[in-house]
């Protein structure tokens, strides 16, 4: 393998200069761990293509020789989609970051695949437009490992998933053919929609190299409130309620009573209210008048509430739901299932997911919180020791049962390729496992992400 | 054939009902032209399926006997995907029938392909609801021929086309496996999405049954303006304006001088204003608090309005605009054209194809009209006569050479497939091919539509 390795990095060298094929074990290592901590493994080597032609010769260079890559991105990615193994080639687009002039008519603009969700809202803020699409890993998410995710966040709710802001990509298939649909028409029925069957497919049909992204018009006033509702009907009820008094609700997100005190203890906050309840519930609105009176259309139904309209005290009433990821962190490796269901089976889920663990490991603690408007629960199990392996399966399988999907917004890659079965049938698998050889006949394309070897 | 024919039909009948397998010619006959008046062909029979079984059992059985079949839905199709020719069985999804129950927590509906747009809009509305898609068409066009052509319309500014609306597909492939994915999740990364291959591809890979669709609540006022500008140049920057005025903007049509003479000279109307304009826009605001103030952002820039908020006036407004389509027709078979540009190409183009006209056929007439804000343009040239098909190509090469598309809603059927590679690389469709390959690998569905023999 290493004379090999060496062959081929000194022909990636060639192409996209030697600075940008990393060898060095110590500068490699960089790129062989993700974020949660819980996927590593090694890399022959690391490649960093400049442009859309290096990545097209990179690409069919590895082709050539057979060696596997893998696509890698902002290094957010939470199922080990983008984490090399077993000497893979790591294709970096970090240094894809070309962003395209903002085009009016259109309201969308081009953004290469290494370009920040960060600096892609900074870029559309000072054009007087927004990129609707939000999460926590804005700073280090890039727009590339986003459409290959079809990502998601909080705002979904009224502007889709990364899907639905997708009007385009470019794309390099592993024998370095390049695919550029940028066009951004919003009508082009003209044959089958490659750049959808792109979408979400977790890099094993083909590398992201850019995408043609729509923007809308920024809103310029919001408003915030955190709900205190009896349980998780109710809070359904002020999803109804909230919806049809307004079309400027962009999210409605839901934490409990558990995971709040958490934040408290870790952030060394007060509480919210001056009692506890079951549920709490953030929703937003933006719109170009003070859209806070739309925020009351629940108030007979919700036990307590707050409103903020100034972005500091807006900040204040989210912190309580952003802050649940760090604080579960904070508190060991937890059992992590980021998972969907229908938006009316919510309730009859966590009632599953209480029983499951309590039948399995009573001592584990149970913190869940989510999307409400999008059916996307993120269950956090902590303590659950060996029991893990056991509940992770029984909550997936939980999930399918009632409808869902084993993967909301974080995708399949190597940690739930063995429960696709759950909620894809035999039919869908076997299409799937027949398109990826149509893309990639060698098999050497994100090898084993999404569908298992 | 004949016997061939006969011994299939008698499979068939016994799948569906001799009720529903048609043979008789003058019955058949029904179902072997399209609405354009441009399509007709032969088919061995009519098989019309009650359900998605028969549907699967029906096409195993064409399958087992290597008839090719081409799947049939309101007959409202331009571009000749849904008729038969050279003898092929027509699925008619007809009798798929069945609406279900507005799901009101996640706002979703599951409809039968047979159902048409129109019933669907009044089941959404009878639910406080609507299903925000809407064409001229609607009154036969049915749910599984819009999501095999990923229909579009006037509204598909705000909403999107059929893609955006559309949460889930039931399908049959050719063997007569089925696909179900109906939960509706609006997060749901769990491998290559399926659903989103089989919206737009016109019948070649499977057939759809059932569609699991998006609605939104009703918004009770709603404001329509017909204005008068100066050029395109001016409308775009209408679009523009209206678009950053309010986030309850709808629709932006246009249409042109000549257009208006002739739809004043059929319908016997006024016009609407004083003066004659080279450019008319319709545009619609819908809100819960009239939106009719949103639609003077652009005051100063137009030169003649009219606003209308009761719907009478409204409906006189759009009439302007939706009568150029019976007022064409009512002018002789003409050379029509649906095609998309950028946005911001829009006045370029119609320059192109003005030159093109004047250059090859002076004596032709040409009206354009179309969903400005969707780039979407329908080109109409009455009295092309034999320099007709000379101007179809020259037309649709330059949409292509403008970065637009050869098709924007009508689908490429058999209409278009020889200038499929106008707009779609060699790469692109031998991937489409491939793919085809993969559901219908004997090419015995739709063959012939978007990829040509």
């Amino acid at each position: 393998v290493s004379v090999d390795g060496d062959r081929l990095a000194a022909r990636l060298a060639a192409i996209v200069g030697a600075a940008h094929v990393v060898t060095d074990p110590a500068l490699k290592s960089l790129y062989e761990h993700d974020a949660t901590g819980r996927f590593s493994g090694s890399s022959r080597l690391v490649v960093r293509p400049g442009n859309v032609e290096e990545v097209a010769e990179t690409l069919a260079a590895c082709s050539r020789s057979g060696a596997a890559v893998v696509p890698q991105g902002g290094h957010t990615g939470m199922v080990g989609g983008g984490t090399p193994r077993d000497g893979e080639v790591v294709l970096s687009l970090g240094r894809l970051q070309a962003l395209g002039e903002i085009d009016r008519a259109a309201s969308q603009v081009t953004v290469g695949a290494g370009v920040t969700l960060e600096r892609l809202q900074l870029q559309a803020a000072a054009g007087g437009l927004d990129f609707p699409l939000d999460h926590g890993a804005r700073s280090a998410a890039t727009v590339g490992g986003m459409v290959a995710t079809d990502a998601g966040g909080h705002l979904a709710l009224r502007y889709g998933t990364m899907r639905a802001l997708t009007a385009g990509v470019e794309a390099v298939l592993i024998d370095g053919r390049i695919v550029t649909r940028l066009g951004g028409l919003l009508k082009d029925n003209a044959g089958l929609d490659l750049p959808e069957l792109l979408i979400g497919s977790e890099g094993i049909l083909a590398v992201i190299t850019r995408a043609r992204l729509r923007l809308v018009p920024a809103r310029r006033r919001r408003a915030t409130a955190l709900f205190a509702v009896a349980d998780l009907d109710t809070a359904l009820a002020v999803l109804d309620r909230l919806r049809a008094a307004t079309p400027s609700l962009e999210a409605l997100d839901y934490f409990e009573e558990t995971g709040l005190r958490r934040v408290c203890e870790r952030l060394g906050l007060a509480p919210p209210f001056s009692r506890s309840h079951p549920v709490y519930l953030v929703a937003e609105c933006a719109a170009d008048v003070d859209p806070s009176e739309q925020l009351l259309a629940a108030a007979d139904i919700v036990e307590e509430s707050a409103i903020a309209t100034d972005a500091a005290a807006r900040k204040a009433l989210w912190r309580f739901r952003e802050a649940h990821n760090e604080t579960v962190r904070s508190l060991g490796v937890p059992l992590k299932l980021d998972v969907s269901v229908p938006v009316g089976a919510v309730p009859v889920f966590e009632r599953d997911v209480r029983t499951l663990v309590e039948d399995v490991e009573p001592d584990a603690e149970l913190i869940l919180y989510g999307h409400l408007g999008d059916g996307n629960v993120h269950v956090n199990v902590i303590g659950a020791g060996e029991a893990a392996d056991t509940l992770e399966d029984l909550i997936l399988r939980a999930a399918a049962d009632r409808g869902g999907s084993i993967s909301a917004e974080h995708g399949v890659g190597l940690a739930k390729s063995s429960w696709l079965d759950l909620c894809r049938s035999e039919t869908e698998i076997s299409l799937m496992r027949d398109i990826k050889r149509v893309f990639d006949p060698g098999g050497i394309l994100s090898p084993g992400r999404v569908l298992r070897e």
